[in-house]
């Protein structure tokens, strides 16, 4: 018989009453009922009880186990008795009556517990990360994780791409402001840095004639923690194709995500709707308007509706001298939302003011007429236009943002968010894929007057070099896309700018003398004149699509072992200072900030 | 008709013959046959003939082109004539009579060749990598390591392996001596190390409850370059299991590494054989005595023999005074070479001698007598014994090693080697692997006269904590293994020691305190006193999977962008200085050592 299990602690059923079998796991609970000990016996597969009988000489042993102490038990698997079957346990039909128990690892009283529900503060539960993997939430998270990476791995593959693993140590980036430094013991006075995503790599990779290039990719950024962000280090799905167009990425990466959301759509007990290929595109002009944002959420039915036109010259004054002055108007449709009591749209209002608009003018509809203060102040025939342009009915309302077009947008998307979810429209149990496409290129830079890049410099300008030395600027689009999921932006990315013509061209519009875009970027440019492929990708962020599947909001919680929001390891203890000795061999010496409360000159 | 491509540069066939196809790639090379210009384009899947008769309209920009510039062509797919057709080629029935013809990116004069067999200095080749890398055989290695990995992955889910992502950004590990240090930003004074290897990880991993763990991990070492090790990063193929014995290991990896080796052994042209499992097992005393080795090539048939009861006593002298002062003599049988001249043996000698042996003894065996100078001093009955320990018949020979034990194996593991080398004996087209079993556990440290650990303290002693209390530490051996392929360790593994009492006693022979085990491995103790299931793993390197697969004995040869042996990236400039200011954010300055030949306080 095997020193440690014939079975897993899933494994054993009602087939398997009257054989001899040997188990081994963690004492996940244990009961004493009158004479009879009951141990729950858990391993990675699942939970086995086990019974050990007052007479039995291994009851002693058993009875002083602390729970998580890890046991080998061997007995006679046995049918349980009708009344005691526990159907949600693929092995509740059955039991192991214990005839021989060996103690693998005795555990000391626990800081958190690993069965039940009980909740811990987080430092607690990052510091003994190994216990609180244990729990059942935790370690179907990281599971998750790894059969979802693993899924991408095999889509990616069946599309025809090739993963390589481009270097972690590696050149500081141009605008390597939050790189990671690591410095070199060969060559003193020098540093590598850690990639914040293998971008150059990539499109070195196409260079080098490798057509479509994936990586699940680790990538570092010296950054402030967010919820959707781990500090330190991340993962994305890196790739790049060449000789494509933009819908050709659309439509290599577009069976990847829907088919990895698809296959763990049911993850959280009820099974999800994902969007189908083709997923909808959203110029980004579209997206600021209809949505008020550039991550449109499409589970929320409201689009956003320009009515600047209908108020222009009206006898709603203010809208109108704001018109005259440049403001514009956006409606957002509230469906349903006309029968609310009054304070229903005080509340809106006052939250309006709280966020820094002037308030939250609305209209309802009731018995074919227009209502409330907007209403009474404007032309029947205008408020009826407006009914028509949101496609509202009686017993719907509509609210406005009347402001500057970008002001106008992002408040208006604001509410619409507001709204869909006190209305209660937010389509439940759905992944709503879209990419947002045709980013402007440059952007005016209000303070300075200037032309600056709006998103990504390296992006190719639609109308490639014609466009740049015909078209005004700011009504340049780039080949630049981002896909988004629920509101989440899993990405961006970009068909990228190959010729090096291109590239002075544009940065000069931006700003950049040709000598000075060589010097930063000299590398790229170089490689790219001895024979570029177009060529374009993007990488959606791994932890983000887990985080969705798993519907978790915090991204520490499907990581295996994740750094806390202050950038620390508290369970392997990092960062941690060194040996003197160690950063010599580096050739650095600490340079520290000036101990606060230390005695200084004026102190006494 | 799509932007770039109808298909790619290896996809036409003779039935695409009369359509009209548009290919897209780099100029592999052109020639010029008197008004036709033919030109090969490749890209990643293949090449495509094309042609351009003179008179046509593209054909003055066709001429212009530089070799490795990138064009987009459309035109006709036409049938070669019989005699032009190319069978190597998988295009090679048709070629394209070009109509249009797009440059996507010029070349400039190239640094390096891409086309042809030419070689160039690797410091060229790596800083214009992205060159190197589309020469065919560069391509094809790289091509490699992917499907090499991806297989693997595959191989590991199959036995029931999950993959996990452990951290890069670490705690230096306690004889972090050749760790990467990273500075925090955010803790003043403190560093995180890059992982040597995700030993303790995958352990936690364990404590944590997943049974089977795996990873092609990233790992790091700041150590000087070696031909199988790159300098900086390199990646293993990381994995535990937990409730297992050292042959649930083996079985468990053996049909992954068996089946990788299988599916790729005929990358080189040939068929390759390869062992198949189980492999053998060969405890390290055996291997040392056998192969003169703990990394035996089993493709080499030779077999070291012990032949030191058939010199004790005997008429020969030297190997006789000798075994009584604590020697040895091993006898390594040469079949097939007692026929070779004289001169065969004093090349031999000479070799050894330089080799710092005092010489190499040799007897032959023809028409039933012994001959050479041993055995004009041996009796004939030894020398007849001798003869049926080796299994030796006529026209064999054999040589001696005499000497201590340690140094008479290492010598003849040599004369070993370079015999099965010299007589033609090493198996061609083949990958024997073996694994090197039960490693003593301590040894003698000749200096100190202490007890040393021989290799890992971290693996379970046989016999447990029984064995260390009652045996004399220098027989204790570990529950560590080594998996090794044509003389190649591909990796070090163990059942580890997971009781901390086995743990503190295990270190005490060794010297050390209960106190000082725990201030240095701290954490690992403490996890385990919370529940640690019996686990072991191991570790194969996957640059030395590949470079085996590839018969590549450079590891360069098998890595996208490597590092040169001054661990530098040439392409991207790494490592490089970085801004004052940067450092200061990083609390750091510079501590550089003296330059040489600067003008110090005595020059003048």
């Amino acid at each position: 018989m095997h020193a440690y299990r014939t079975h897993t602690c899933g494994a054993l059923r009602a087939s398997d009453a009257g054989t001899t079998a040997r188990i081994s796991g963690w004492v996940h609970r244990k009961r004493d009922h009158g004479g009879l000990l009951f141990i729950d016996l858990r391993d990675h597969y699942g939970l086995t009880q086990c019974v050990i009988a007052q007479g039995s000489p291994v009851f002693e042993a058993a009875d002083r186990l602390r729970p998580e102490s890890v046991i080998t038990v061997t007995g006679e698997v046995v049918r349980r008795e009708a009344g005691t079957i526990n159907p949600r346990l693929p092995t509740g039909e059955i039991e192991l009556r214990v005839r021989e128990l060996a103690v693998q690892s005795e555990a000391q009283v626990l800081p958190i517990q690993v069965a039940g529900d009980a909740e811990f503060p987080e430092d607690l539960r990052l510091r003994y990360r190994f216990l609180d993997l244990r729990r059942e939430k935790q370690h179907r998270n990281i599971l998750l994780r790894s059969q979802v990476i693993t899924s991408i791995r095999r889509r990616m593959v069946d599309q025809g791409f090739t993963e390589f693993q481009t270097p972690i140590l590696t050149a500081s980036s141009p605008e390597g402001a939050r790189d990671y430094l690591v410095p070199s013991r060969l060559h003193p006075g020098t540093f590598y840095a850690l990639p914040q995503a293998p971008q150059q790599f990539k499109q070195l990779a196409m260079v080098a004639g490798f057509d479509r290039y994936f990586q699940i990719a680790p990538c570092f950024r010296d950054e402030a923690s967010r919820a959707d962000r781990s500090p330190g280090e991340f993962y994305q799905l890196d790739f790049e194709m060449s000789f494509v167009t933009q819908e050709d990425v659309f439509a290599a990466i577009e069976p990847v995500l829907h088919g990895v959301f698809e296959e763990f759509s049911d993850f959280s007990g009820t099974k999800r709707a994902v969007t189908p290929a083709p997923f909808p595109r959203i110029p980004f002009e579209t997206a600021m308007l209809e949505f008020g944002s550039d991550k449109p959420d499409l589970r929320n039915p409201i689009r956003i509706r320009d009515v600047t036109e209908q108020f222009r010259g009206g006898a709603f004054g203010l809208f109108a001298r704001n018109i005259e002055k440049g403001s514009v108007v956006r409606a957002i449709p509230a469906p349903g939302a006309g029968g609310n009591p009054r304070s229903f749209f005080d509340k809106l209002n006052e939250w309006a003011r709280e966020s820094g608009a002037g308030g939250l003018g609305y209209i309802t509809f009731e018995g074919g007429e227009a209502k409330g203060p907007i209403a009474r102040n404007l032309e029947a025939d205008r408020a009826a236009a407006i009914r028509e342009a949101c496609g509202l009915k009686d017993g719907d309302a509509v609210f406005f943002a009347c402001d500057k077009v970008e002001a106008a947008a992002k408040f208006a998307g604001q509410v619409r968010t507001r709204l869909g979810n006190e209305l209660g429209l937010i389509e439940k149990d759905a992944y709503r894929f879209c990419w947002v496409t045709d980013f402007p290129m440059y952007e005016l830079n209000e303070e300075t007057g200037q032309i600056d890049f709006s998103h990504n410099p390296f992006s190719m300008p639609q109308g490639e070099l014609e466009a740049l030395n015909t078209q005004d600027p700011l009504t340049i689009k780039a080949y630049q896309y981002d896909i988004v999921c629920n509101g989440i932006e899993l990405s961006s990315g970009a068909i990228r700018n190959h010729r090096p013509d291109i590239m002075i061209r544009a940065f000069e519009i931006a700003g950049y003398s040709a000598e000075a875009v060589e010097e930063r970027f000299g590398g790229m440019l170089n490689a790219f004149r001895y024979g570029a492929p177009p060529h374009g990708g993007s990488a959606p962020g791994i932890d983000r699509i887990v985080m969705l599947l798993a519907d978790e909001p915090n991204i520490r919680e499907v990581i295996l072992f994740p750094m806390n929001q202050q950038a620390q390891d508290l369970m392997m203890g990092a960062p941690a200072p060194v040996e003197p000795a160690r950063l010599k061999e580096l050739h650095i010496r600490l340079d520290l900030p000036p101990v606060k409360g230390a005695a200084g000159p004026k102190a006494s």
